[in-house]
């Protein structure tokens, strides 16, 4: 059965991908796919979109959903001071509580045109429940640390977690280690033997601090990535998050093992962290480079058209010079972000999944608009409030016009959110 | 007679200041101001505000509206080769489309909580124009040349300008110099005597990029601001715009004559000018230091919001420290650009201009909310479109409701701004 069919009639503008870009053509949607770009299209439930800009679904490649109840309490100290301020935090932290901010975020998302996300964080089965709730797309699973190797335990929890993501093609088991600072190289090496074996994907966070440079430096006469290399767990199916301070022969090894990496501007900025990422020679070395938000305790937004513009704004501020444009930025938060999920999504065309945003060419802040400069305007100026509908998958999971009914649908969540933040604070 | 009065009533929360937040409380408005502040008042319009949060206007404290129609289409080379096709296009624009392009972006300004601003432009007449029709406040004047100087002119062309705001409390002359490159020290004296003449304040782009420093220490043996000050023309009433290269003697400098400075981080960045403007040490100074999002061709968004937020952004990237946080520049963005433009509003207290803004409860990005997390997600996570309704001395200049029918009514208006553009690009 190919399922429901929708057509998006007469889209203003359609940024098929970073550089090709159509104006008043038609969409037609069979199910969870795109099957048809063109002019005359229909069929199904039509949806006007002379108004409209369409583009492919954004996707958060790091993020950690739950820390939305954490938004605004820590906006002060560099990152591993800010980290202790967290860690006592999240002892207050039941599973129902991840459940419900998960969620929240997840719609806030969703608002905000993100299609789908990369997620680490405890009681991931809780993040789980609320994927399969909201309808969003999202790679997560189990946490490995020092403890759980120790006691065999983490092919247990992978599997379980497998187990619990059967029949949903939106989401994906991904192995999480938090990084190398707080991890025996036992459970990194068993985190990716664990991958391997169910075909999984790895994530990490890694080089996101000079101090961490200097620890792993320190302890193993190795740079982060190379020492991930020693190890032999460096492969296509790992994304390494952040890579602030990262040398010119990582980058090889990176490039070498076909691994990605998830840049991560903003967050990084605020939390003083003065990376240096070398994008421009990321990119030139033809790594895949995924753009994430982190955490709403750490960004403090979950807007990924605002990381877009932080990314180009960092990178001509580090490197005073303007090679990073808004086509870069535009590729590795939607393209990038779908290769790092392995979906075939992130460009607007036939057989790939339908994950679309649509935007409002009344917004003034898109305007002018021409085919000219549509791409800059996503890139420099749009924010997720120009956002007016988002499709995951051919289905509408979120129209603007469902924002005050989503607001007090969750006005007891949000209490219930509060009492354990007066815990916190 | 003191005309209107408006109460906004059970204001969720309202943001007096940066430091000062109060819950439930009512607002009384009587015609341009503010007159009470507490429980229980009433009177007038009533407007319900339990799903509000309210704060002061934001003041874009530098800003060229007009640039409004290259938004989109200069996105590449450091400034000074982007200046080259900048100014080229400028050629292209007439009168007729300076008013046009600059009236939508006051009214983007609006809708984005912008309830003042101070623009240099070519044709301020035009730009003037619409300040008048669109309710907002502004700082605006001649553009002072060095062919005007030359032909006695500019005195005529300042009083002339006067005459135009008359009977406008919101307008207000202000003398512009270019930069120092661009013009002969002679007219910089010329609009400084005329500043001084007329009380108004002098606006200038001074010390953006290295080159400007270079070229200024190269033909003068001094610095930018050193330089201005062997003019005698730094005062309280001098507005320095950009100032990304600066040194600690000049600081002293600008604090000893109490002139302002105006920090347009987000410009600076995509421009790739490099600087290390030092915010934390002018605020230490006591330097009265604001923030502009400069025009749509360079940021190219006009909203404050984001501005707060990438200030500290870069601050924190560039000094490796996170000293600098949501408290300074909401202060810089509100209250330091009411003292730029010499007005008593920036804070909601008795008897100053009700400028004000609210913002929508219900929208998520600004969630979880408290009185505790309100400040940071205002600066960390707001954006423009999260604004309900904008107020400048006391009148509804703009509501969302409002969105569609503005945007209508200016369609003919960006059809023929459109025409522009493509004889330009």
């Amino acid at each position: 059965m190919a399922g429901r069919e929708i057509t998006l009639k007469n889209c203003r503008y359609v940024v098929r991908d970073h550089k090709v870009i159509e104006e008043n053509i038609d969409i037609l949607i069979e199910g969870r796919y795109i099957v048809d770009i063109g002019r005359g299209l229909g069929g199904g439930d039509e949806i006007d979109c002379r108004e409209a800009i369409v583009l492919p679904g954004i996707v958060n490649a790091h993020t950690h959903a739950a820390m939305w109840i954490f938004r605004g309490l820590f906006d002060r100290g560099e990152l591993h001071e800010w980290l202790k301020n967290v860690n006592k935090a999240e002892e207050k932290l039941t599973p129902r509580i991840v459940y419900l901010a998960s969620k929240i975020a997840m719609l806030e998302m969703l608002s905000n045109g993100i299609t789908a996300f990369v997620d680490m964080y405890y009681f991931p089965e809780e993040t789980l429940k609320a994927v399969k709730e909201t309808g969003i797309r999202a790679a997560l699973g189990p946490v490995l640390t020092d403890e759980v190797v120790e006691e065999g335990e983490s092919e247990k929890l992978v599997k379980s977690f497998i187990e619990k993501t059967k029949g949903f093609s939106r989401i994906k088991t991904v192995v999480n280690v938090r990084s190398l600072y707080s991890v025996s190289p036992e459970t990194i090496r068993e985190a990716s033997k664990l991958t391997q074996k169910y075909d999984l994907d790895i994530h990490m966070h890694v080089s996101e601090t000079r101090r961490e440079i200097y620890l792993c430096k320190k302890r193993t006469g190795l740079f982060p990535v190379e020492y991930l290399n020693s190890l032999g767990v460096l492969n296509k199916r790992f994304i390494l998050a952040h890579l602030g301070w990262v040398t010119s022969w990582e980058l090889s090894l990176i490039k070498d093992k076909n691994a990605s990496i998830v840049h991560c501007p903003a967050s990084d900025m605020k939390l003083a962290t003065a990376g240096f990422f070398p994008l421009r020679e990321s990119l030139d070395f033809g790594i895949n480079v995924g753009l994430g938000t982190d955490g709403a305790a750490s960004n403090n937004s979950l807007d990924m058209f605002r990381e877009m513009k932080v990314a180009v704004l960092l990178q001509r501020n580090n490197y005073w010079r303007t090679d990073i444009g808004e086509r870069d930025v535009f590729r590795m938060a939607i393209e990038n972000g779908y290769r790092i999920l392995n979906i075939k999504g992130g460009v607007i065309e036939k057989n790939n999944v339908a994950d679309l945003v649509l935007l409002d060419v009344k917004d003034l802040n898109l305007n002018p608009l021409s085919r000219r400069n549509v791409l800059s305007n996503i890139v420099y100026s749009a924010n997720g409030n120009n956002v007016i509908a988002t499709f995951v998958g051919g289905e509408i999971v979120y129209h603007r016009e469902q924002k005050e009914a989503i607001y007090h649908s969750i006005t007891d969540t949000l209490e219930e959110i509060q009492e354990c933040i007066n815990e916190i604070a």
